[in-house]
């Protein structure tokens, strides 16, 4: 066989947001694993737990004692890795050694009072309270004057270092764009400048034609696995709208990021019939920064790590620090196997 | 206290090798971990075993049967990423969907001939034979006209993604030049346009001065924990000599550079007393691409994810996947207590 293959031959694929490159291995997954065996998660655990320190009444690590809530909530993190009253100041030698201080505010939010339910678990109307309040958050956050950039994002699993499995997600928010903003400003406004419209309308509209990565779509919102997917079941969630941020989304609209939020996280769950542990956030454009932004195009990564079941994952080690990430599986294959799966949570499938 | 202080105010600290940043929370050391605690791994393997593909005589998962080698030992990779024969080609549509066919060669180092081994336990002389056959490796790779490029590296230990305990690296070269490289690259290259030496020599000085970031050093290299360090005790070997890779090491460099390794990687082992795990892996210049590359300076990065005790890592997840990295104790605290650490390893201290 000698004529280049996409689903066949070792090759590179150009992520548009970053610029950045990825190495797929197609031939490459029938390599046999010897290594490393997660420990499956716990499959049922109780609605309340007397020392976790997210549920309702009861204290946290610093102390405070959370109120009796029935719907999400949000609270500044007790071990923020970022604080309000960071003095500003930096250092610089010789453009060696170059550091800047760097205030910010940490949250924390509970997705729901219960301590057994994550997203996909959790009832259409309750997880649009969800997107109510990342709405409301990132609104108070964007009204403090030196906040640039609102990070919204949940760390699911232990796997994924979450240090509490009650389901919820953080919010860091800063001073400086962080890195993955700026690369995605650029590239962002490249492709607005030259072409008068966003970046993510032009790929979502080709990945519509193609279907082949597509994983689920509503009227709203299309859930797919980008074409430079680093991660084995990579997802983005794009809005067909080109809005800017998540404060622009209208009712239906935060109705329809709830449903397609439900429907790919449950699909995720349905794989290997596991709470499937990934990183997940939102990305939209900086605040504050006298820049009108009419490039960005409001979109969610999900970032999981299991490759083959519920127990063997994908390692970004070696070769993917030191040069570039790689990937065994491709990208459609990936999406055509969560393409396959119902939307019923296996939990609450008859059998 | 109203001064900013790098000791102890959150900050950002710019990586002069790739232009990037990282988020320092020097404040936040003391958050409780409920998380993810890591099994220890076996504390004493035995030096052959029967159905490890990697030990002498015994057979691999694809037939081969392995020389009875007494020395280190390389072959060709038996699911190698990259292969020699891919055809070239590739994909653009509009910019959006852009792939390229990748050629290359994967190879597997084997250190010893004993399964029981890492590199801090083996001695100077049989080290230093790694480092002769790295030499000659990436002789005979840059030999091959279309590799632009050759990473050799290790991943030590299970929770690295290792897949076999057999102490071994890779080698994957391929015919583009990875993106880590390119981005060293231009920053190198920037600056030695700019200052006429090379970055790492002036970098080097700077932290010579200081002493506060040197872990260990002697007539040929330094080890040191870069102002920049993501990881928490994260580390790079620098060669006190600008030379562009590795063939150009003299018999007393390569001596020096198997008396590093062995010292840094013993204090390693002695930190939380356990065979420390890490991805490490060196930096040279890019080969066949028509370019002089005297910028270039040859150095190796060490990436070890443990935190506080053998059991507990840092998680690269949510924020560090969506905005940058970000770690919690300083780089200076990482160094002193590398620095105070004995080069006797544990496990043959006299108690
Ligand atoms: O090649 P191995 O040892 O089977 O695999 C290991 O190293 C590779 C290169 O860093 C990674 O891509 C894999 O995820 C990891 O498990
Ligand atoms: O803030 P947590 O949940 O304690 O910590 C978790 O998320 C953070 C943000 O992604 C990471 O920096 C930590 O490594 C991880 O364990």
């Amino acid at each position: 066989e000698h004529t280049f293959d996409l689903t066949a031959h070792p090759h590179t694929r150009l992520n548009i947001l970053t610029g950045e490159w990825v190495l797929v291995s197609p031939h490459r997954s029938k390599r046999p694993w010897q290594g490393k065996v997660e420990a499956p998660g716990l499959a049922q655990r109780p609605a309340y737990v007397e020392d976790c320190y997210l549920c309702p009444g009861n204290h946290r690590a610093d102390g405070t004692q959370n109120a009796a809530y029935d719907g999400p909530i949000a609270f500044t993190n007790d071990f923020s890795a970022l604080l309000n009253d960071t003095p500003s100041g930096g250092a610089n030698e010789d453009g060696l050694l170059v550091a800047r201080s760097q205030k910010g505010i940490c949250r924390v939010i509970c997705f729901s009072p219960r301590h057994d339910l994550t997203l996909p678990e959790m009832e259409m109307p309750d997880i649009r309270k969800v997107v109510d309040l990342w709405q409301n958050e990132l609104k108070s956050l964007a009204a403090v004057p030196y906040i640039k950039y609102i990070q919204i994002f949940e760390n699911k699993g232990e796997i994924m270092g979450c240090s509490n499995p009650h389901p919820h997600g953080q919010i860091w928010a800063s001073e400086d764009v962080p890195m993955e903003i700026e690369k995605e400003t650029r590239q962002q406004r490249n492709y607005f400048q030259q072409h008068g419209r966003s970046l993510l309308s032009a790929y979502l509209e080709k990945e519509l034609k193609e279907e082949v990565r597509i994983i689920a779509q509503n009227e709203h919102f299309v859930a797919v696995v980008p074409f430079w997917a680093v991660w084995p079941y990579e997802a983005m969630i794009i809005s067909r709208r080109h809005v800017q941020h998540i404060m622009q989304f209208t009712d239906v609209e935060k109705d329809g990021l709830a449903d397609i939020l439900k429907r790919l996280t449950t699909r995720y769950d349905n794989l290997f019939q596991t709470s499937f542990p990934y990183s997940a956030g939102m990305h939209q454009m900086p605040f504050n920064d006298g820049e009108d932004h009419s490039e960005w195009h409001w979109h969610m990564h999900f970032y999981p790590p299991l490759l083959r079941s519920a127990t063997v994952k994908k390692f970004m080690v070696g070769y993917e620090m030191l040069a570039h990430p790689q990937r065994d599986i491709t990208p459609e294959y990936a999406a055509a196997r969560l393409r396959e799966l119902p939307e019923v949570h296996y939990k609450t499938a008859e059998v």
